[in-house]
């Protein structure tokens, strides 16, 4: 990791900085401390018939989780949906903290940072906006706008462009969706969450998008001086960023990245935190949009409702993709639950 | 309680059927310990923005909750999807040990006591058979058949008779869907899990259709020696046979009750189960159907999915029909997730 050495200390999270978000955090009237669910492997190995159930026995493999003593950290229990809330509160604070209370945010987003982002930026700071692909679901554009925010639907490609426009000609204050500091400490507040409830973990699976929240996930782990626990980042192998930009030794771009969970298919790996996961992660692995669908049908057969990016982790574990988990404490990520009705029809299929 | 005194002895659960119940269901194949959600009452009162959340500021009151000490006990993931099995499991387990293995078992239902009793008796007892409302739901039916279960299909008013003549004439061996000790006792193994889950509790909420699952629960926390707890039975007000027996002192009929919570509207309170519930149970509260409605859709925007009936206790919470529960720990059950997604779309309305 001889590239990284250079400028860790001033551009790698702190121990002061997550302890300082996270002090924030549990005291914001937005954000909850989300449960775990403690020793849940045999929800998921004790099959249940009948053709309503996709059961275990059919399409996943539940022979390693047997053995493995399951923890569930719950984010699609958390406010708007998903972990997001975390990053963005602390980022927002930190923001006004530089530009002033009175700022323009901007951003850019289709999906579960646009919601959170909107959720805190539409209470406090009018005028902000968020720059979203055409093809983004024309109801997510309108759920931002009524929370207050506005919407500038432009072409993929020139998502970047707009916001520097609209920053340079509209004196906006841009909030990175993933590649923040900030983002990354108020998500590594769920990591001190999973410490408290789950002594010495050996190995916590967290999903991989742009790699915000894996990054604050194993920072906190790390600066915590937890022993011998491996944080693995998982990916859809369709939108495999970090995947590349580990075996290229630097953070790639895929311009063409697709999946499922949409919310793990930015067009790259952000350069922070590739950073941090070069630092502080074990590994990436790759997961099928099947094996995601899967994993959410289980999810849902045993009440919890969780999006295909929210099941990318427990995906992993199913499909036995995950080194040496025998005997281990393996905490698992549900990182969202925003899905539609309509959305999870198609998906079940059977009329589940 | 005088009429009650008489016959307590031979017709109450006793703590040693409780624990022996207890026992066998732990190692049961067929049943998981269900989590507890710890601590969760900030993710019902913080709240969310936007068109697509029901928040809590619209639909009910959250006014208590903020002063209350949220435990949830989710049956909904367990196998089968509801709390039925731990009855079902235990009360199969005593009925072959008096009738014999290769006895054919029959029992009428058309919800999640038939699952429960095809999932247990589709296994290990051909022959088998489930009497159905003609008015039961032809893909409920369909599923208990395919689960190896006879299903024979009358008038709702009819469905005694028919057991009756399959016995007779047949002899099948008739198991109650709510009325019966092994029920209870199999069902009193939920609380002794919430009692190591839950250090003292100060009131536990129970739905209660027939009135088994309430009469375990109140029986396990009362022969526990659990002091000043108080368990309530949570009825919809437009089936509330528990709540009239509890005003006429004997166990009534009401032969129309119905209810959007169709597990909760079975047409007469079980004697036995009013006996338990007026020797351990607290009181008796009553539900709208629209509150029960509303507390599912609290409860899936944030990730767990419940069905009406499933709700009912929650909605008693909500809607601040518990006495006293300010500084107090309070355990809500969550009994069943059987709900399909066309029953949520239409529930959710607004296309969550």
């Amino acid at each position: 990791m001889s590239e990284l050495n250079m400028d860790i200390d001033e551009n790698i999270v702190t121990l002061e900085q997550v302890l300082e978000a996270h002090q924030f955090l549990k005291s914001s009237p937005d954000m909850v401390r989300t449960p775990t669910l403690l020793h849940v492997q045999s929800m998921f190995t004790k099959d249940v018939k009948g053709p309503k159930s996709s059961g275990l026995s059919s399409k996943v493999d539940a022979t390693s989780l047997h053995k493995v003593d399951l923890f569930m950290k719950m984010e699609n229990m958390q406010t708007t949906g998903s972990f997001k809330i975390r990053g963005v509160l602390n980022q927002m604070r930190k923001v006004k903290e530089r530009h002033g209370k009175q700022c323009k945010l901007i951003t850019m987003s289709a999906g579960n940072y646009g919601k959170a982002f909107a959720h805190c930026v539409g209470k406090s700071s009018p005028g902000s906006a968020c720059v979203m692909p055409q093809t983004a679901p024309a109801h997510k554009a309108k759920l931002i706008e009524n929370m207050g925010v506005e919407v500038h639907k432009v072409d993929t490609s020139k998502l970047m462009e707009e916001v520097n426009r609209l920053v340079k000609e509209e004196g906006f204050v841009f909030c990175h969706p993933f590649d923040d500091i900030d983002l990354i400490a108020g998500y590594a507040s769920s990591a001190l969450e999973v410490l408290e409830d789950v002594r010495n973990p050996d190995v916590i699976l967290v999903c991989c998008g742009g790699g915000g929240l894996v990054s604050g996930v194993a920072a906190a782990v790390s600066l915590s001086k937890v022993s011998n626990c491996r944080v693995y980042a998982v990916e859809p192998q369709t939108a495999p960023t970090m995947y590349e930009s580990f075996k290229t030794r630097r953070p790639v771009t895929i311009p063409h990245a697709k999946s499922v969970a949409a919310g793990l298919a930015p067009p790259y790996a952000g350069s922070l935190c590739y950073k941090h996961c070069r630092w502080f992660v074990e590994d990436v692995l790759l997961v099928s949009d099947e094996e995601m669908l899967s994993a959410m049908r289980v999810l849902f057969d045993r009440g919890i409702k969780a999006e295909p990016s929210g099941c990318a982790a427990f995906a992993a574990l199913l499909s036995g993709k995950v080194p040496d988990v025998e005997g281990k404490k393996v905490v698992v990520y549900i990182t969202g639950g925003n899905v539609s009705c309509s959305e999870l029809s198609d998906i079940m299929q059977d009329g589940r």
